[in-house]
């Protein structure tokens, strides 16, 4: 983050947080403290509160607030802290917006609106009438699996021109997209793209890319910024090293269970068993049950053995 | 609804209401009145608000605590009130649910959590998770295309098991589904089966649908109830001729805009120049503007020569 | 079938064949004669090759062209013989076109070709591209779960202008879009609307179809055609009566194995039991194994008894 | 291509070649060695006939077979021949399949049917089958944008372990999936991973993929062929300047249609400008008319002065 100008930049790592929670109206505060301390001593770049890692929309709106003041607190401005923002009621991502703002958070991120289907023109319009109304930089947030619409790159390249809007984290896994987008947009190097699928982190920096927004980096944060650092100094090596790590916790850790929510399941089970934080999630999704929990930590003790 | 029993049953028009709005925060609520009493008066089976056509995803939450609030009042027991609590946040939608039971309405209504990509095992298991916590009877809101999920037959007749699920709406369009349904369902006599789209409410009537769920009532209240008079009473040249000027309606009201959301601003349009309510849309829709707007007029003037 | 006119108009149950074979590359020549004079003494208004049932895409062309001559030799002018020639390829399209009109055959059937994704007018200017080369007159096939394309109201309305294009096979299953084409072509009186699944055709011909391509005549040809005369002369409760049937074998059926390959396997597997002919199915399917095939054969027992 | 070995290995870029046509019927044969000569002028290692570049799906079968011959002949095995034999109808897979070996191609190339909406369990049993008919390896081809049907990591794994299975080329430009894939088959060092999309070939090469099956090395071979050399050395600068000109080609060259075929089209388009062959496009696509071509005519230029 540049402190010399008024807009930062960002770059490299930044944890997608999980969002500790005691069940389904209450923050495990100790937890989150803990998972914090634990991130940035990992020498991440930034946290990204309230994402889909950090199941923001199964979050009752009073957490999701508490959330952005209890963070932003703890962090400290040890890192930038970016809060998602992301609804389908305008009013309430402003309202998200306002209090990360009232707590001094870094940046937000915001993906479409999920309910309705709209057309490119609607989204553009969306996105400037979100953009106007708020104060700190946002990210524009591509997730077309969940929110049924991919932000198109001459969308990325109209919405660009607004002053408020900084950058886009792309999770759709799709570099073929992410690659044509870098391109369109090579004069605007003040413009950041990060990618979410850890699985594409390597490659995607060699070329170009911003950084990650991976949620591995909740549980081993040293790794990803490793990661990071060769892909940028183009040490292919260690990059193909430190890769294969990655690929193996999305393979052992992230695969487990069956339907769409398996990574998001399996991350928060091993957050549990590294004694980081509770593995409580909230509704529609479930923590694993005793079977995949044991599988997984046998799994977890594998990768930890090669990391230490 | 049968005041003999405990569990209502539901059955004919269900008008699912737009909601008037002034502004991005505020209902209009003489607007609000002025609709109520319209749609009653043409002798609509109930109403239902916060569903897709009351853009609820859309609006604020104080929005719509006080839209149920008024709403209920406003209709004072006239006709049943059904309260859609349809969210991603399962706590909000408990709170959506609460109000609905303090203010007496009939119903709750609750699509699948749209954020997530659940599979049928998951989404059966959020269903208890709601319908346990609630004291108000409820229908399944079947919605593919804006949630990703089809609710399977399987899952319905899994989730008609429990006592306080009582119907289900469907909005696919696809009757082969529907039909699959009915049969499925043939022996729960109890079970309420709705149709969306009033381009289809007459054929799955007179099959033995329970009724339909059509925006039209809106402005035609009549229309739709003659149309599923007719349907019951298995008068096919009524019904065929009812149809026909339902099927005008959809095509000449509901199809003037490009993208999915037409039909929703073609609808509050048509509200707003017949003189009901205000036709301000909530982002990230926008009302027309004058070009859709005056065709619009001419087209709904032809309808209304036909009607009157 | 209108004798006295060049161009003829269909309507009724006509039976998308499907298509008896010893093995990948042979027919079963007494299955399918057996076959044909079963429907045809069932009263069907016609039969109809080379569709989805009849696993068409998947059998060598020799025996597409061979099915031609020998289904049109072998119904011999008792009722009309429609060809399906959809291809991803054009030629070969008319080369199956130009083996129908030697063979008398009475109309074509084309689906939009499946491979590449085409936008509507692309998929307008292939169907001119088609129809312009064609003798016989010509059916669009809507088969979007299959193609990849919805062939949109506007589309068809723009095609039907073709002198070569005389009706539309829709086999979306959404009668939402049935009506909206109903609606929309309401001029033009000459011009065909036939649905696909049999799920749904007592409504739509009640509504004011031509009548069904539906599967299940293949088994019971006259329990179809009850079901198109009551639904024509507006007898519901005779409809309802016979729907229940058709609703019973959907159920029984079409639904015993995983995957969407379970109606086909279902029905050729019921024909083999019948006695009727082989139940061979050309890859990527096969025919049910010995538990589907007792189950089946035991839900096909009951329906028999209700039907005799 | 290793010949100690029975099973070659396949590495490095591969050209899809396009189809030259004079016609719907005919091959543009002096285009097609004036373009096979140019390719292999170039370096690349190895052509790949009737793939979706190819159009193959769209040509009558005569052509595709008197393709593979020609091509075989006119390559006279300066190079590898790769086969695509993807088809609905297995029995004209197996066709191709014959006419490949007859001719000594080196492999051959096949996508999942693409009609029938199948299972993984009936893709395997496909491949199965397909596989144990044919005498030379072959590639699985993914592509699910054309076939419906992801090809999934299990599968992969699956059906490796059939000697005839050697590889697979990927086109769905999802790159997370991809590196799933090779880490899943990180034991099988003789399975080969392809990519299809030429954005993406610059950093699959850099983490292990065996290269690039890319339509951009129809028209500039040496530019392929320097980039994956310069991926397999590891030397960034020189893969991110050599990438940065692919980038262009896809941005001014691919993008200048509407529709998915802009791709094809542009290509194609390119081609004919070139002097290399006929920009004749088979049914349902069509070559760019006049507006399409001059613009991309400037483009090309300015691409080739970079190159020059």
């Amino acid at each position: 983050m540049n402190s010399n100008s008024q807009i930062p930049t960002f770059k490299g790592i930044i944890t997608p947080m999980i969002t500790p929670m005691l069940n389904e109206d209450e923050l495990d505060l100790k937890g989150l403290e803990k998972l914090i301390n634990h991130i940035i001593a990992g020498g991440v770049h930034g946290v990204f509160i309230l994402g889909t890692t950090g199941e923001s929309t199964s979050l009752p709106y009073p957490m999701r607030h508490r959330l952005i003041e209890e963070t932003c607190a703890m962090v400290n401005k040890r890192v930038p802290v970016l809060v998602g923002i992301t609804d389908t009621a305008v009013s309430e991502s402003l309202r998200l917006a306002d209090t990360a703002e009232q707590c001094c958070a870094s940046a937000l991120v915001a993906a479409p609106p999920y309910y309705f289907n709209l057309g490119q023109p609607e989204l553009i319009e969306y996105y400037e009438y979100l953009a106007d109304r708020i104060s700190l930089p946002m990210f524009l947030y591509n997730m077309p699996s969940h929110t049924k619409i991919n932000i198109e790159p001459e969308t990325v390249k109209k919405l660009s021109e607004h002053t408020n809007i900084i950058g886009l984290k792309d999770s759709s896994g799709n570099t073929a997209y992410f690659n044509k987008l870098l391109y369109r947009m090579r004069d605007n190097k003040d413009f950041s793209f990060f990618v979410g699928p850890e699985e594409i982190t390597a490659e995607t920096v060699l070329l170009g890319g911003s950084g990650g927004v991976n949620g591995g980096s909740n549980m081993f944060p040293k790794l990803y910024v490793k990661l990071y650092e060769a892909a940028v100094a183009g040490d292919i090596e260690k990059v193909k090293q430190l890769h294969s790590v990655v690929m193996e916790i999305s393979s052992e850790i992230y695969n487990l269970g069956r339907f769409g929510s398996s990574y998001l399941k399996g991350l928060k089970c091993a957050l549990g068993l590294l004694g980081i934080c509770n593995d409580y999630m909230s509704a529609p999704l479930h923590r694993f049950k005793k079977e995949e929990k044991d599988r997984l930590a046998l799994n977890l003790q594998n990768i930890q053995n090669k990391l230490s």
